[in-house]
């Protein structure tokens, strides 16, 4: 696991200069929505002796402080038990999972996230502690996966009862909260805007990440659907295994060009989550009948901070369409992203209800990319951000070891000059792009597939 | 039947001011792709005595003279049999229906008809009179329907093969003529972009139109749906026996509220044929994973002449979506013209079958409002702008009865000065709109349902 930047362990510092509040320290938090009951399996550090119960309750959690880094996500332990208002359910966190929203929303890119300081989270599993009057069907004890609009990157949350459903047999925590968001994503997008039928074709871009892989999967279970995927070289093996027909590398490769000497009559689906210019490089790709379904504009993230000249680019390039042309060209553009389908209780019910089904009958299975502690949430928040991972990225609550958090420390120190260059280097408000380009020495400690996909980056950032 | 503009037999004259060439004679067209083989059935006047057999094959044939009113659809005779290419087979025509695109391919506001002069048409049935090479699945006799980009309004017509479908067993030439285009239409619409699922809800427009009736038809196909459909009050009686669940006149009433009264939430499908404002309305009545599928610019044709304010007006309000707002709403908006799914004959083969079967399953059954000789085109496109049908317009080859030829030429006689005041103020182009309305006491021997909507009109037009 890289580290070199904000690992939780690292944020005493800075937190003091910020807020004079130490990390590790206890603190009462005030906000009504999120705080919990009495358990000190994870608690971090003792409150006082005398204290009554329910101040004694502690949990850590991880709070956006402000827009900005990887750093801007911080570890914090709250104190006191939240009270349950009818119809909700506390749920003792074991996984969470991370999406490009929260990488988003760090960056002050995405509004369904309340203003800092708030705790992000849109996904976690866990097992229910408590339930409030009015619901009937969870009890304490029920393994649940939970999706909510925030809130759920901490080791109690307490959610509206109906945001819970029960994990099925056999499932790891991993992997449900590995679920939700990246499968019910790709559901709507193929089964009820895509409207995916045999014989069809799509194009998948990012094909290893998150709702690529959800949706790579989906797909088999349609018959005879031809999957073009994109992804770096590295990843294409393991994403071929998945069931992408036809992988392509988008770092060396047009990726319109790849598609047409396959399909030249182009495609019946494209699930688009980069925005700008691929959208409508997507739409000239549809054939008749085709649906371009947009979700997300990753390409307005390029670096660790808000990117100014990538998100005016972004936008300015953002496709904008005329239903008359739409009529001419017999296509149907669509815009999905789960975060706004809150109040569509019965929608998601259903779609989790038929992907949960999917599961029991081992037609999906999440894959789990790679785990981190709380503690190491910047590094997890990196790998996904450097497109490194292949599948989904955990936080789990479980607390760091001692040893591997000695081991992390020497190595933070190590790297504590450089680190501190790259503040200056942040503070000076450089391109991020180039920073990144200079960061670069410092991952050779890395895994080899990262090593490989930083030598290409810029190349993407050009796209 | 009214009949106070350009029936087919008054053309004479006017033809030989613009081409010197009066309807009823026979003219050699040279067009490769339009004529046919031999038969002496329908030809309106015999050709020279010893002429070979392949110049004395004569039929009639409507054709576009140029843009413009109802009058510049005439009647004309061609002569000559056409050689078949391969793939290709001839049909003797015996009904044709008549499209919205039709009306604006008039004005010229249809890119899909070529130049004038042109034979209009896009769906027709009758025999297969002679078969090309290459052709196995039809023979001489076969009843077919027949989908066609043109060239269907004449009493025979040269089509490929792959565009004539086997008509079912009971199925009259008219209700034939009144399938592909709407139903094909509606079921892609509902089907395909739409998804359309049990328990949802859609809003139709003109429901009493051709695809109007086609869509409520299918709706009834799936468990639970909920129509709202828009149509003057004199054809809800009909609608809601047709399946409409919520009657709407948009004249009286503001259909939004309406909507929003019994749908707080919105709609899962709206169908657009109006364009400009009403797409508008259309996108912010739908709820989350809401489909918009527009398939027109009805609000464009305010008149029988092309309307320069009336298509500026649609266009300026013409729907233009941005893909961030449709990511924000999770919405979907689509554009849908049969006209423009040309190639696409798989597709189109696929829902023709599944229409076809439905129909011989007793589910759909189409609406025929009303039938015209090819001499009474004017009416006929008259009764479909006025919007005064309620189902499918049909045009029949089978020539007029001598008898309501000459009681129609009585009645034109008494009409030909007031028709000569109507060209006078064609030609001052005076706005259609108050035209119209000078003409409407010129309705009064027409049909009460006529009568009632035409006093209707003018609000109709300030929408």
């Amino acid at each position: 696991m890289s580290g070199d930047d904000a690992p939780a362990q690292q944020q005493n510092a800075e937190e003091t200069k910020q807020e004079n509040k130490p990390s590790e320290e206890p603190k009462a938090e005030s906000k009504p929505e999120s705080p919990p009951v009495s358990s000190t399996e994870a608690a971090a550090t003792p409150a006082t002796e005398k204290v009554p119960e329910e101040e004694q309750f502690t949990y850590r959690s991880l709070v956006l402080s402000g827009y900005g880094g990887y750093d801007k996500v911080k570890l914090q332990v709250k104190k006191g038990k939240p009270a349950l208002k009818a119809g909700e359910v506390m749920v003792r966190v074991k996984a969470c999972g991370l999406n490009f929203a929260d990488l988003l929303a760090r960056q002050g890119l995405y509004d369904r996230l309340p203003s800092p300081p708030v705790t992000p989270g849109m996904e976690c599993s866990g097992e229910i502690e408590a339930v409030g009057e009015e619901v009937t069907d969870r009890k304490v004890g029920d393994k649940v996966l939970v999706l909510n609009r925030c809130g759920l990157w901490q080791e109690v949350a307490v959610v509206p009862a109906t945001h819970t459903f029960l994990i099925p047999e056999g499932m790891t925590f991993e992997e449900a909260a590995a679920l939700p968001v990246n499968y019910i994503t790709a559901y709507m997008m193929l089964f009820d805007f895509g409207n995916l039928r045999p014989n069809q074709s799509i194009l998948i871009h990012s094909a290893a990440g998150g709702v690529g892989i959800a949706a790579t999967q989906l797909c088999q279970t349609v018959k005879d659907v031809t999957v073009f995927g994109t992804a770096s070289a590295s990843k294409h093996e393991t994403i071929s295994q998945g069931g992408v027909t036809h992988c392509i590398d988008y770092r060396t490769r047009d990726y319109v060009e790849e598609v047409r000497k396959i399909s030249p009559k182009g495609l019946d689906i494209v699930l688009d989550p980069l925005g700008g210019s691929d959208t409508h490089k997507a739409y000239n790709l549809l054939k008749p009948m085709g649906k371009l379904i947009t979700y997300g504009a990753a390409n307005m993230l390029a670096g660790q901070k808000k990117n100014l000249l990538a998100v005016a680019k972004t936008w300015y390039h953002q496709f904008s369409i005329h239903t008359l042309s739409l009529i001419q060209n017999n296509k149907s553009v669509c815009g999905f992203h789960l975060g706004y389908l809150d109040g569509e209780v019965e929608v998601i019910l259903q779609a989790m209800t038929t992907i949960l089904d999917l599961y029991r009958q081992g037609k999906i299975k999440p894959r789990i990319d790679s785990t981190y502690h709380l503690e190491q949430v910047g590094d997890a928040m990196r790998r996904m951000q450097e497109r490194n991972n292949i599948g989904k990225v955990i936080l789990i609550t479980e607390p760091m070891p001692e040893e591997e958090k000695k081991e992390e420390k020497k190595e933070d120190k190590k790297k504590e000059d450089k680190k501190k260059d790259d503040k200056k280097k942040d503070d000076s408000k450089k391109e991020d792009k180039k920073e990144e380009k200079k960061e670069e020495p410092k991952n050779e400690e890395k895994n080899e597939v990262k090593k490989e996909e930083k030598k290409e980056e810029p190349k993407k950032e050009e796209k």
